[in-house]
């Protein structure tokens, strides 16, 4: 491509709208512009990046056996209201009334929809194991888009959907995307690490999100250097902790804490720290109320809360005053009768702590586990700080930010049960097929290899994902100078190479700021005084590596370092892809 | 590709609901399935051939110089009150409000989104020409959502938007789209006529659309066969008509027509035919009042009228009153004042007919031209009915229905004065982009392709959207044939060749039938008999052709034959696009 007939309006500033590096650059580089809040059109640059993505998530989905299709983006409420999910995501689900008084809403993900398209139609666990995928534009409305494309409320997704008969073939379809994915992102040359996580709204037990750590990013996971260990804060482990050996500071005493209901006014009230008081968390479960206690500083994690007391939730304020004879702020697990009491590990470490008087305006301090009171257990329930050590081998954890770039889930029945999507086993009975579904955020690949591989004068792309393969910088017109150019491009393009060659008619120092900016991973300048020494100048954008060529091996040249750059991409895929496999079999 | 590994559900019964037969065949054949009235889902072969004429689109928009990008589906509805077309889609137009209270539409086409895209980043004539596509999902609240994938609320548009600084360049952007569609038709097996039409909703004035000729399409197109004009029914001139040489009968006479204000109250009351009687439709243009004379069993022509009378529209029952001093029903020529009348050329021909009296409940008999009144002259002013002669050489005109799969427009500065996106010319003036635009409706292609070729077994893909271009079929297990057809399944795989292999544990006579409806466009069959007698079969599925081949040269011959097939189809789109370049040359 000629950049004299490229539309790439590349920018000198830095619009003031975005705060991350990838945002700027993509916004520089002419990849994006912005419609409106949460909506981006990709530029020709833009396009080329995505579009590369796409075709290696596509060609690695294959290579996986999954097979692709297309689904609408229009879908009829009532399937969303077969799995209730329609109330679960709220405003985030975009819906509209069409001229028919019919309810549309427009799909943010499609479980519900490619259930539907199976049911009825997979009818016998011999057509199984099935992986269904698209690649296709979602629809969320965010209440806060932000960092250009990472957070946006359209964007590009590949979503798989697999349909097993038992446990043992979503493992193998799970495994099979998992090292899809680790394949994935290692060709688009993006580090990332698979951690366990959550799952949120989409449900199920098992799953792994891939994570690109990054300054930039929004989420956060620990993980151990020591033994690979690594999870999203939300379900990082929290190991057991040593019970206080500190002795007693003298009886408990209640003392009044007039107005003082939170963490902050008590322990300003009482000058003490935080993690010298023990929060009293009043929830209701389907066996009843539970009180969760969990050090001040510390927050309490509801998933862990609700895999050892199915159902919980926060007590309404009613709740909390019948239960515990005083307003919200005042419980304690002294004298509470008839609720299960489960504390955090870190509170078996306490000692001489503040507690809720289970009485307005007071509180107790210098309570004493065993001699006050003791809880049923101790167990995981806290949001991990990153401060833990690790649960698995005890090693120190790094917190890291991260950018969420993939997740994989075993979704088990959730779906296929609210749907009644059966199949007939080997034994001719009706079974809900066993899901796993599969997303890659393809905007976020792009944003991902920037915000990894970027200085303060562009980007650096991966060779895989670059628009070009290489910028050809005519630096001048004279001595020779186009005419070589011209042929090099010529010769390049004949070697299969994509090249965008700079063309125009402007001072060779902005086409060389545009080439860092643009940031192809090979830059080739034919400039007057090289060539009358007969030499091109190559330079790697990564390294900033120089290189001289004779002008005769100038082609040869460059298209062997091309394609070494497209080999090392492809080498990494296949370590990382076996890497992946072997650790999914393992775990 | 195993067949016993797809997920392709094909279906014995054709569908209820379905009408025309690309319809039935794309849910018997397991491309697509029904989510709800106007949306589909595409299943694995509909996928891969949808995105095979994806892949033939973008190429041809690529080779003619487009460039690609990909623009928000999200659209404020701001941008579309620039041009006043929010009020002119109407409920076509989807429309949300967002969680901020923001109203949103979803986008049925994308003028204004890339006019603002443009507009402030093409500042120069210098950065012209400019064409931008996308392949996107677009969203139409269609009325009634028909035939399929051929009216769907949901639907794959390739739209290209062009860009330059004057007429000469629009006409050279204009012409390299038309031949580029004229190549992506022939590259995907499709007959299309190109025809002048009118350009409804989006504006400008030369257009052509691209009909496919089948009796499934909902357009109506004339052509020539003797020289090869041909437009649709809309936009089809009609040439003038000799005046009546038929003497008067008598002296116009009024007869009370007690209510009768229609044609077809009229004709009945007084036993005439329709043919018989002159209509004045009485029209406000922007010079004043209008009245346009147009034989009883014709139809006026609005676009036509308002190219002789800019802005004319109906006029209210009030305005008719006023301008005839009678009720709407019962205007005529004779006497009327104050109006301008336009006769559309079959009036001519016309002698003792009937017309309104400008009077209640009263017609004129045996009104004459020239004696009675004589109309301004006489236009084009009717909607073809397919019986007039060619207006350019004479002959008699082709009626023919057809599926509208193309359209491509000079829009001039219709979007660009309105949304005030302007570059400077030559001398530093400011000037709006000329600008033009051209769609393709994905989706129809495959349903084009199959409604030209199928028969009651199934569909004949062409090769280039077939989703495999071989279907060879193990016809049993014994004998050596699972092996054959194995290692042939190898070599065909080797040679480039696109193969579903029917590996499946079923009878012959399913996997056959499942063959035809599919319709890949060659057949190997690996059978006991023949296999015994070193041979395979071929059968090529458009024709029924048959050869036998030695086991040996098989996949030889059937490379061979997929490449012939391949090859046809680039010559048959060199061909087109050579000849649509000449012809839209010479227009």
């Amino acid at each position: 491509m000629r950049f004299s007939r490229l539309h790439a309006p590349t920018l000198k500033e830095t619009p003031a709208e975005a705060e991350i590096p990838s945002h700027r650059l993509m916004l520089r580089a002419a990849l994006v512009r912005k419609l409106t809040s949460g909506t981006y059109s990709y530029l020709p640059l833009g396009w080329r990046s995505l579009h590369k993505a796409v075709a290696i998530v596509r060609e690695e989905m294959d290579r996986a056996g999954a097979q692709e299709v297309l689904l609408p983006a229009l879908h009829p409420i009532e399937l969303w209201s077969e799995t209730g999910r329609d109330a679960l995501l709220g405003e985030v689900l975009i819906k509209f009334r069409d001229r028919h008084g019919r309810v549309n809403a427009l799909g943010p993900t499609h479980e519900e929809v490619v259930v539907d398209l199976v049911r009825g139609e997979i009818k016998s666990y011999k057509q199984l194991p099935v992986n269904l995928y698209q690649i296709q534009t979602k629809f969320r409305d965010e209440p806060r888009p932000r960092s250009g494309v990472l957070r946006s409320r359209e964007f590009i997704m590949k979503d798989a959907y697999s349909f097993d008969a038992d446990a043992a073939g979503l493992a193998r379809s799970y495994a099979a995307m998992y090292a899809a994915y680790a394949r994935i992102f290692a060709r688009c040359g993006i580090e990332t690490i698979p951690v366990e996580a959550e799952s949120g709204a989409i449900g199920g037990e098992v799953n792994h999100e891939f994570m690109v750590p990054s300054p930039s990013g929004e989420d956060r996971l620990v993980r151990c250097n020591a033994c690979g260990y690594a999870a999203n804060l939300e379900r990082a482990e929290c190991p057991p902790v040593a019970r206080t050996t500190e002795p007693p500071r003298g009886e408990a005493r209640e003392v009044a804490t007039p107005g003082a209901s939170s963490v902050e006014a008590v322990t300003r009230f009482l000058e003490v720290a935080s993690r010298d008081l023990v929060k009293t968390l009043i929830c209701m479960s389907d066996a009843g109320p539970v009180a969760a206690l969990v050090r001040g500083d510390h927050e309490l994690n509801e998933a862990k809360l609700a895999r050892l007391a199915p159902g919980a939730r926060a007590a309404t304020a009613e709740e909390v005053e019948r239960i515990t004879n005083a307003p919200v702020g005042f419980a304690g697990p002294v004298g509470l009768k008839g609720v299960r009491l489960l504390a955090d590990h870190s509170v078996a470490a306490c000692a001489n702590f503040v507690v809720g008087a289970n009485k307005d305006e007071a509180h107790l301090v210098d309570v004493s586990l065993g001699r006050d009171f003791e809880p049923e257990d101790f167990f995981d329930l806290k949001v991990a700080t990153g401060e833990e050590p690790c649960p698995h081998c005890g090693a120190a954890l790094d917190l890291v930010s991260a950018i969420e770039i993939g997740h994989v889930f075993q979704l088990g029945v959730k779906y296929s049960a609210a749907m009644k999507a059966t199949f007939l086993d080997e034994n001719g009975k009706a079974k809900p097929f066993l899901m796993g579904c599969y997303g890659i955020g393809v905007n976020r690949i792009l944003a991902s290899a920037i915000e990894l591989a970027h200085d303060a004068d562009g980007i650096a792309w991966p060779v895989s994902i670059a628009p070009y393969e290489v910028a050809l910088v005519a630096a001048g017109s004279k001595g020779g100078v186009t005419e070589a150019a011209e042929s090099l491009y010529e010769e390049l393009g004949a070697r299969g190479i994509e090249v965008l060659f700079d063309d125009r008619n402007i001072r060779p120092g902005v086409k060389f700021k545009d080439a860092d900016l643009l940031g192809l991973p090979l830059r080739a300048v034919v400039g007057e005084k090289s060539l009358a020494a007969g030499r091109v100048e190559l330079r790697l954008r990564a390294t900033g590596e120089l290189e001289k060529v004779p002008v005769a091996e100038a082609a040869d040249r460059i298209a062997q370092r091309v394609r070494d750059l497209r080999a090392d991409l492809e080498a990494a895929a296949d370590r990382a892809g076996k890497e992946a496999a072997e650790k999914i079999g393992a775990s």
